[in-house]
């Protein structure tokens, strides 16, 4: 039975996750909707990370195993014609029946985006997380880096994560400003529920000048989620790219980078 | 009674246009609500461009003239909490009483977005012109320039508009990739009903190899609407900026920069 990688992306506003829930629209009952349609079988996905309500993905990554054949060229027309206009499939390619979107990534990238103006953005609302007072990057930056590496990130995480240890490598925490966003890019081999949102409520308040940028390693070795920052919105949180050993030749998401559109 | 100029950026989508219409929501509506409440009085807008259903706006410009005396800062929080969340106003200025947001403009510059890929886009649906096959920026630049200066635009004028000549100084047209984005940059003193549009149609009929970049010469001096391109879709046209002599010290919008968001 062929097994078959998608690319996803969505603007996840309406949707109550990635998960299918009984209380709201989902975007895997979605993705699992218009995929069987196209196969005529029931099909079942399963994702590299469930993106929680709110949150969007640019570069979701996911896999099924179905008994139709279809042309991938086929199986992308006709799920795009399916599926609703906030999600949409980027690619399809057929993968070895070990080949597992969850267990074969070996990192996820996701992005935070803020926009910092004195106004909030009619364009931009649901896609960015609106701060009114200006924020100092370049402090943010500095925190950001006492962070990089592997760390117990308890300090990060949500109440109802139900992860079985908290350490995490995260190989890369980028604080950047293009005009009036700025972008925190993270990348770790796996995310605790709330990570990155939680990370950046607190590289928030140092951009804010409450804490230096040395707060956050106290908050880090303190593994106690009451010490750091709010948890920053679900609207500026993209799931950007699964990260998957080269020889498996997944497609590479577009880089994302934010403008002023 | 003072005069106030005020910045405007707006989703157009849920929109019939800026004007009032009996048949559906108007921006123009929802902005004089919006200032009505602020003011405690009625409020009349008049605007530097109308645009058309669907069409969206970085850097539109109005003024209006009301009894009521409150802090700038308070007109702006105010407005913005009045609006619904596809409407922003980004700043509110006095102006003098000679001032008119459409009178006193030089030039108005649009950009026009599309997204040159595939497959279509979640996140980017109502916000760029998708187009699949891949299209060739550098001949549709070497048409662009074709354009520039004082013309007779009436090949790329609609049927209904009903300005008295379709003379214009196209002052600035430039095509650019930006990933996977292509943006049209458009600047004259004023606009024909769906010129930036038609042009952009025919621009990606160029684009496609369709028509030679001199074709769009012959259809300029054809003066015949029937010659040019389709009309290209409402929801990829953004008003960028609306252009005033320096002295009036009108707030310049942010630059328009389209990416991979």
């Amino acid at each position: 039975m062929p097994r078959l990688a998608i690319g996803l992306e969505y603007d996840g506003t309406r949707y109550c996750g990635w998960q299918r829930q009984s209380h709201g629209d989902s975007i895997q009952a979605a993705v699992e909707d218009a995929f069987s349609g196209v196969a005529d079988e029931p099909v079942t996905v399963t994702t590299a990370g469930r993106t929680d309500a709110g949150v969007h993905a640019t570069g979701q990554v996911a896999h099924f195993d179905t008994r139709s054949h279809r042309a991938l060229r086929s199986w992308l027309l006709g799920a795009n014609s399916n599926l609703p206009r906030d999600v949409s499939v980027s690619w399809v390619q057929e993968v070895p029946v070990n080949f597992s979107a969850r267990y074969s990534a070996v990192a996820r990238s996701y992005h935070y985006l803020i926009l910092n103006r004195g106004a909030r953005s009619a364009i931009h609302r649901d896609r960015a997380w609106w701060i009114c007072g200006d924020l100092d990057v370049g402090v943010m930056q500095t925190a950001a880096r006492l962070l990089v590496g592997e760390h117990d990130f308890s300090a990060f995480r949500a109440a109802q994560c139900q992860a079985r240890t908290a350490v995490r490598d995260l190989q890369c925490l980028e604080v950047r400003r293009a005009g009036s966003f700025i972008s925190v890019h993270c990348r770790a081999n796996a995310f605790l529920h709330h990570m990155v949102r939680n990370i950046v409520g607190s590289l928030v308040r140092i951009g804010r000048g409450e804490e230096s940028p040395e707060w956050l390693q106290t908050v880090l070795l303190g593994r106690d989620r009451r010490l750091a920052g709010v948890t920053a919105a679900a609207c500026g949180l993209y799931l950007t790219r699964v990260h998957y050993p080269a020889h498996l030749a997944i497609p590479e998401p577009p880089p994302f980078r934010p403008g002023d559109l």
